[in-house]
């Protein structure tokens, strides 16, 4: 028989380990279905000393003390790898690999999004210590050091300028010998004397010394010759894609980003969104956290309703 | 002379003491103005369990740590009590009482809320053991016992409705024959037998035992006579203030909470809001952190356009 819930939350990242806690404290029967290791990005993250109350932590400390307390008030963490969701009457059916089933009279989707991945050797090994995808999260770290940004539209040129008010030099690296960025954010990109841009040339391999980085090879898309940039961080935003693929196209943006109002309910009743996923500025963990609580709450406001 | 920021916080709870984490990350020179204790409400809270990553805290040590972050990166502590904010150009004068000035280039607001405190003898002392004036929070304490809720206003019925879900036994306390709320919530508390409504009664005094809350002793507001109900936990929703007197009215609902966008901007440019002093549904810690987050992003970039 199928195990039956009153909130399946799929994705144990920050947002569905929080809506977990706030679901379960509430006395809701709830189940947290995770294809990998829980803690979703923080997995990947070297070191946090932003998410408030904790100074630092390594990033995969803070999943499992998020995991541990996502599943402390009677939550269960269902391994698995999502194959669809369904509308079962006023349930939904999520159903894992397998053929394992899920019921659930809500449904909160906290599946985030997956960075496109800088295509190098040795790029895996050196995420979260050398290179971040995320500037907010990790430009402290590279404080009156150079950077080398990868990307040429807006959260590059974004995140670029962010890291001015921190680093020595930015240097960004596009394939064109233009922006895809607005007008405006450009303007300033070029105005700004920290930065140097680096066009037509694209990343060819990464410069390790000490088993450190200490900058990366460019190759010219012109001539096909290469140039070293000396650096201690590089910050590639050639995208990220939400992890929507299993929704209906109707709850998503153009760019696949789930959209939420304030209470994170979505279009569809019964299915409300949290962190990453959902269409929003600034994505940290505090951010995620937040949208847990908060769709976890209008939950138990939407069962209670029923 | 007057010190110089480029932001200046005003309050030092989880919103205000978060926002100096982001924004002192991004290298604006930052104050924090505090009249008590920094910690805002988690002062007064006895322990926290849904702050999502620590599992168990005592609300002062909570404090604390969110404290000693927020100031970690440079931020800095400005005790005083606020007197006056005023425009001064493209700027902001903070004026504190003794006449210390504070001049910001930005303001973030998280002042949060006053709650209108139960008045009773020995009330405050059990503010936290006894005493919650957040169901969300605390209601999992008091799992299978009998608690109070004294109000008869919206948030009052809402948080009775979530207490069934978790406690033996809810009764309200109201002073009128008829509630004040809106007619859906009321039709769901009387439909619901976890619900037990005393009317035409006021709190009169707390019965304690071995330092212990075990019941309240009620006083008919028609005969003047006594009744004993006894429970572990007694849940005031008499109102709270938000803490805004000094703003602008047209910046402000008709409660006097500040209206903010998603990016925690206000209608005056340059005054952000955050925390519980804005107007949204959920006042929890984790909800509070997130505003400060995203306020302080919002600061960056908005001087960066200056």
């Amino acid at each position: 028989m199928d195990k039956q819930f009153d909130v399946i939350i799929i994705g144990a990242g920050p947002a569905g380990l929080t809506a977990a806690i706030y679901a379960s404290r509430a006395n809701l029967s709830t189940a947290v279905v995770e294809e990998g290791a829980p803690g979703g990005k923080l997995v990947k993250t070297y070191e946090i000393e932003n998410y408030p109350g904790i100074k630092k932590i390594a990033g995969v400390d803070l999943a499992i003390e998020l995991m541990e307390h996502g599943l402390s008030f009677g939550a269960q963490l269902e391994s698995g790898s999502l194959e669809s969701l369904e509308k079962d009457g006023e349930d939904f059916v999520v159903t894992l690999t397998g053929g394992r089933k899920l019921k659930g009279r809500a449904v909160i989707v906290a599946t985030g999004t997956k960075e496109k991945e800088l295509d190098l050797p040795e790029a895996k090994r050196f995420t979260g210590r050398g290179i971040s995808y995320c500037a907010v999260c990790d430009g402290a770290f590279y404080r009156n050091q150079d950077v080398v940004v990868i990307g040429g539209g807006n959260s590059a040129l974004e995140e670029s300028l962010y890291l001015t008010s921190l680093v020595n030099k930015v240097y960004i690296v596009i394939r064109r010998d233009q922006f895809r960025a607005e007008a405006g954010v450009v303007d300033k990109v070029l105005a700004n004397d920290k930065i140097e841009v680096i066009y037509k040339h694209l990343p060819e391999s990464l410069v390790i010394e000490d088993d450190k980085i200490t900058g990366i090879m460019l190759k010219s898309v012109e001539d096909g010759s290469l140039k070293k940039v000396a650096c201690t961080g590089i910050f590639p935003y050639i995208g990220a894609d939400p992890s929507t693929a299993f929704l209906d196209k109707s709850l998503l943006d153009e760019r696949g980003y789930l959209l939420v109002k304030a209470d994170m309910s979505t279009s569809q009743p019964g299915i409300y969104g949290a962190g990453d996923v959902c269409q929003k500025d600034l994505r940290q963990v505090v951010t995620a956290t937040n949208d847990g609580a908060i769709a976890a709450n209008s939950v138990v406001k939407y069962l209670r309703n029923k």
